[in-house]
Order: C-alpha cells, then structure tokens, then sequence
C-alpha cells in the first residue's frame, strides 16, 4: 500500500511529525543570530542526552564518518590500539585503523556472541609499557544485535589508566545508559538516524577532557574531520563548515521530545521494547540470534532456522508494508533484524509479532499455538 | 516579518517547494529496490548536470569535504600540489594540502581579483621533471564573487600532461558551465546548498579516469572519504555508508526541474541575474568589488566605501527580511555580498535592489537618482 511504510530497521528508524515539519522548513543562514540560538539548544540537549559536561559536536557525516572522527583525532602514525570485534561495525573500526596505518589488534568474538571484557583486561594488564593508546568498543553492534558489556570493558581501560576508551554509540545512545562523565568515556560517535528520531545525515561526537589532551600530540592527518575546529566553532555556537541546517532543525524539535520523555523513560521503554519483542519471539517459538543477557534494547535478530530470512522479510515488507532488516555478511538470509528504536511505541511491537505470525503460518511454518507471539508480548506490556 | 526570510546569500540558496516536501517525506529503507532506482536517477541526473561520462558520486558532508576527498584521494604525502587562492576556499584548500603535508605551492592573488591563468603556465612549464601532481582552482570564489578562468588554467594544465585538475565548483555548478569531459576537468567537486536547490547537507564529487589510475597509488589515509569505496557502492546503485535518504529525496526533485530547464537555461539565467544585479548596483552608484569581466554568476559583493556593509545588511534583514551575506575575514564589514544562486528568479533581484535603494537611503546616502538601481536591472531584464 503506497506511504504505508513501517520502518522497523535499525536506521533510517521511524521519524515524529515535527521533525518531518521542521526538515521542510526554508532553510535560514547558519551564519546569524537565530541559527545559532537554535545550535546553542541542541548541544545543550546532547549533553544532557550524553550525561556530559564535555564537548559534544554535530557533523555532517555518518555515523561512520562521526567515529571515525573519533578515532583519527586523538592518534598517530603506528599507535597500538584493541579494537572490540563481534560483528560488522567492530571490524570497520578495525579497518578505519588499519587505513591509517595505526597497529590494530582485534579483540574477537563470534557475530552474535558478546566481547568477552576479560579478554580485553588481559590485553590491558600485560600492556606494562602502556603501549595501547586506545580501545574501541562498539557498543550495541548492529549487525547482530548483541548489547556488550561496555562498563565491564571500561573498567579495564581504566585500571589500565593511559588508553582512551573510545565508543560506538551508534544503536545504543537514545537507547540504552551511556553516563559519559559517570563512566569516564573518553570518545562517544553516534549518528542523528537511530535513537535521536530523524533521518541520516549527522555524526555525533562526544570527547572527554583527557581526549583533548591526546588531541594535542596526535599526528594522523585530517582537516574536514579535524574535531579541534568543530570545539573551538561549537563554543562560540557555530560551526566550522556549513552544517545541515534542516537536520539540525529536526534535531531541535526531537531533542525536545526526548527531554520531555526523560532518560528513565527512554531507557525503560527500549527495555520493555526489547523484552516484548524477545517474548513474542519465543512465543513464535522462532530462535533468537542472541541471548536475554546480552540482547541490544535497539535491535532484536532472529534466526528462523530451516527459513531464509529474507523470504520472512519480503512477505513482511509485501502483506503487511513492515520492513525488516536483513542479515550482513555471512549472516546474509539467515537471520532478520527486527529494529526497535527511537520513535517506536508498544503498538507497533504488536503489529510487528502479530504481522510476523501471519508470514510465518504463510511459509508453512506452523510450529506454535495461534496467537502465542502475541500474547507473550502483551504480558511483557501488562506487566511493566 | 516571521517567516517571511528571502536567502540571497550564496549557501543555503532558496528551496523549492518539491524539494521541501520530498524532505519532509518519511524516510526509507536505503537497502531496498526504491532507493536504488531514486539512486540511480539521480547519479544519471547529475552525470548529466556534470556533463560527464565518468563517475559523481554522494558523500555524506558540506562542500569542504568533497573538495577534500577530491584531493586526498589522489595524492600521497609530499607531492607537489599549486593551489590557486584568491579568497577563502582557495586558501581552505591550500590548508587541507598542508594538513596531508602536501609541498603547496600558493598562486595567489588579492581577495578579488582574478588568479592569473599566466601564474599557472609559468610553474607549470618550467616543471620538466613532472612533480606537480595536481593543480587546484575554486572556480568561483564564494568569498569575493570573483569567477576564476577555469578553462585557460586548465588548458596551461593539459599542456603540462601530467597533473590532475581537481576543481571546487562549489557555487559554479548549476551556476556556470562546468563541461567536465569536453574539458578534461578530473575532479569536480560541489555541495547541496548551492546550485543544487536543496539543503546543506550532500558533497558530490566527479572524478576522471585519469584520476582514478592516480588513485592506485595514491597513500594519504582515508576511509570515510575513501572515494574507492563510493565508486564501488555506486556502480550498484547503493552508497557504502548510509546515506542521507531525505536529503537524496530532495535532491531527486530538483534534478528533475534542472533538468526541464536545460544546461542552456540554467547557465542563461545566472547569467542574466548577475548582469542585472551589477546593473542595478551601478544604478545605485554603489562600487562593485569585482570587475565586469570575472564577476561570478552566482555571487556579486558590493563594497559601499563609507558605509559599514554589515550595517546595510543589517537594514535590508530588519526591514526586508532580506538575507545578504557579510565578508569574510579582513573583508568582514567591507562587503555585502548578494547570492543569486540556485532557485533565483529574475523577480529577486528586482525586490532586492529595490529594498536596497531603500536602505541606502535611510542610511544616508543620497549619491544616485531614485529609481536608478531597479530601472538599470529592468532594462537587464527587457533585452534578455
């Protein structure tokens, strides 16, 4: 059915009314008064969102180019660094460090599976000469929808004392607790089409104060991605390079929305998201990619053995217009990703489990008691 | 006037309405069939707008960051580079070539005035061992609204044989004829907000066969400006980071009307626009800040000697709801500059020399007979 799209992947997610509004405004010169006034807000309200007095700068990137930018300014040429790998977006981080020629060592687990923290504390203890310059972790890896166990990794890092901890935010910020000043997160990436709630098209980087200190040494090469320009521009309330102006405006108006929800309301929300949504899984008696204990508040995979995923996708996408993200890589047909992040209520989970159990009696799939997706899910909500 | 703001500055341009509302649609999968057919129109569309066979491809970024990967994609570090710098940009991309320590070699010339084509031949032809690797030229000067010789530098370019051309089109394209094949132009960059109609928020980059066999041995580190990857993601009509959706939904639309207008029309009418719009400057005995024969089509400043420029803008913003942009660093307060770029109409210049006539006479200067500014673009307008 035309413009009957539900987006349930996890990016570009489903976006409120103002800020489609505020994305179809005339753009205004973001040289004057009224812009900055607007900017001012919105990197107030990130650092509200970030649970932080430090920096926090929009680019006009991805979020790949946001930690990448993370990750280039506070390096050089040759630094050791561990990078978290269980998935898509940790491998990038390893391959954005290999392209600029850094020693990258990769922490590894199986695409589904979580990091293992103590792997990361071995590294980090036998490291006397505190040759590892930085870790990076991705937080909530979107490929898989594992959820890792950022605050144990942290942990380490900081009994290590020299690395910087540097953070893939991306599916989890505006989903699950990232207390930034709390932890100690040197470098916090995210990008504006997941939990902020409007489309693709802004980084997000956040930099703790020790950062800035290895800013001053480090030597890899960078002008348009150069975060000392984007600091020393968003404290005076403007930006190095013409920035997005309606993106930033959408930004404005669901920034607002979320304050309004509050970060407990959030957090607790994306909980229950998740939680109705592994239910209604089981229900289905479908098999989770991931485990309850380390499943992503932002993204749910399921793997219908014995079904190619992206036949579920396709049927889902055709009868009942709910698209639903495939598997990447070798996970390609084999798992489907349910998004649930950012604006997404309770209903839709039902829509999305109830719609689900119709694809599957399709596909002749009929391993589970009428109704029993649905339900599972709806105790989740009665009970919370 | 709320909401009544006219943009006559050169970035952000004024906006269509097609492309306001496709902005404000909502977002779509950009792993799905739909957006790879709105994809491929586009990529066909802007071929077609960069009168070239070869790749143009989407970043993510402002025009800065297409002019950068259009450089760092095809050099390595020490090559011999000339940059032409007139202005704001061409020293901005002088700086990037520093930053990726680049040998720079600065051709300058004052802040409007025209770069000598003859400044280029002579480094060129004495270079008989072939170390300039790439000569880069702002075609036209955003900052001073002076349109360099493209075409005869790059002739005393071709001449040479072996440097690239690596041009920032910045407010040329759309604006200009920018005929990249019939040229020979290697890389051609531009950003959203300009000749395009749409929001800052999209860098596009063209890039020549020539340039891509520099590009294999090219070592400067990039991977989210690593062009490899978007001329890869391209061919199959997919971006290899995700993409700004709404963005490219907007940009989709006003191909479309650029297209119905034609190369002829669009070229014609900035022409038109700026002829009126010096005409109607002189009418107003106000100094033009660059001379007849190299003004950009889609720039003019006027220097109002005696007069702060900022206060003038600051009138026709009060009164008018009129947009001028300022001048930039040791310009600043000594020019206004007025953009007629993008979605301008022979109208919006009319009402903006008519409020300025306004302007200056509440600001005291009475050197002009009334009516002299509008009826000098008039007669623009009446043999057009």
């Amino acid at each position: 059915m035309q413009d009957k799209l539900m987006l349930m992947i996890p990016g570009p997610t489903p976006v409120p009314e103002a800020a489609l509004l505020a994305l179809a405004k005339h753009p205004i010169g973001h040289r004057t008064s009224e812009f900055s006034n607007i900017l001012a807000e919105v990197t107030e309200n990130l650092k509200w969102l970030h649970q932080t007095q430090s920096d926090v700068m929009l680019l006009t990137t991805s979020g790949t180019g946001a930690v990448e930018a993370g990750m280039i300014n506070f390096l050089s040429p040759g630094d050791r660094i561990l990078v978290g790998c269980n998935g898509k977006f940790g491998e990038r981080w390893a391959e954005v460090g290999e392209a600029y020629s850094l020693n990258v060592e990769r922490i590894t687990a199986e695409w589904g599976q979580p990091l293992d923290p103590q792997a990361f504390a071995e590294k980090l203890e036998a490291d006397k000469e505190k040759q590892i310059k930085a870790v990076v972790v991705t937080h909530s890896e979107t490929s898989t929808g594992v959820l890792n166990d950022l605050e144990t990794i942290n942990r380490h890092v900081k009994n290590h004392g020299e690395a910087l901890i540097i953070v893939d935010a991306v599916t989890s910020l505006g989903a699950v607790n990232v207390p930034m000043d709390a932890w100690g997160l040197d470098v916090v990436g995210s990008g504006s089409q997941k939990g902020y709630m409007i489309p693709p098209g802004l980084g997000i980087v956040a930099v703790s104060p020790k950062a800035w200190e290895a800013y001053k040494t480090a030597k890899l090469p960078r002008y348009y991605l150069d975060l000392g320009k984007y600091r020393k521009a968003t404290a005076k309330n403007t930006t190095p390079f013409t920035p997005p102006v309606n993106m930033i405006f959408a930004l404005h108006a669901t920034l607002r929305m979320m304050k309004q929800e509050g970060l407990d309301g959030i957090f607790t929300r994306h909980q229950r998201l998740m939680q109705a949504t592994r239910a209604g899984i089981k229900g289905l008696n479908l098999p989770l990619f991931v485990s309850d204990d380390c499943g992503s508040p932002a993204i749910t995979a399921v793997a219908p053995a014995g079904i190619a995923a992206d036949q579920v996708r396709a049927i889902m996408k055709k009868h009942f217009d709910i698209a639903l993200a495939g598997g990447q890589d070798h996970l390609s047909n084999k798992i489907f990703r349910i998004g649930h992040l950012g604006f997404v209520s309770d209903r839709d989970i039902l829509s999305a489990i109830s719609a689900l159990e119709v694809v599957m009696h399709e596909l002749g799939y009929e391993n589970f008691t009428p109704g029993a997706g649905v339900a599972a899910a709806a105790r989740v909500f009665a009970q919370s």
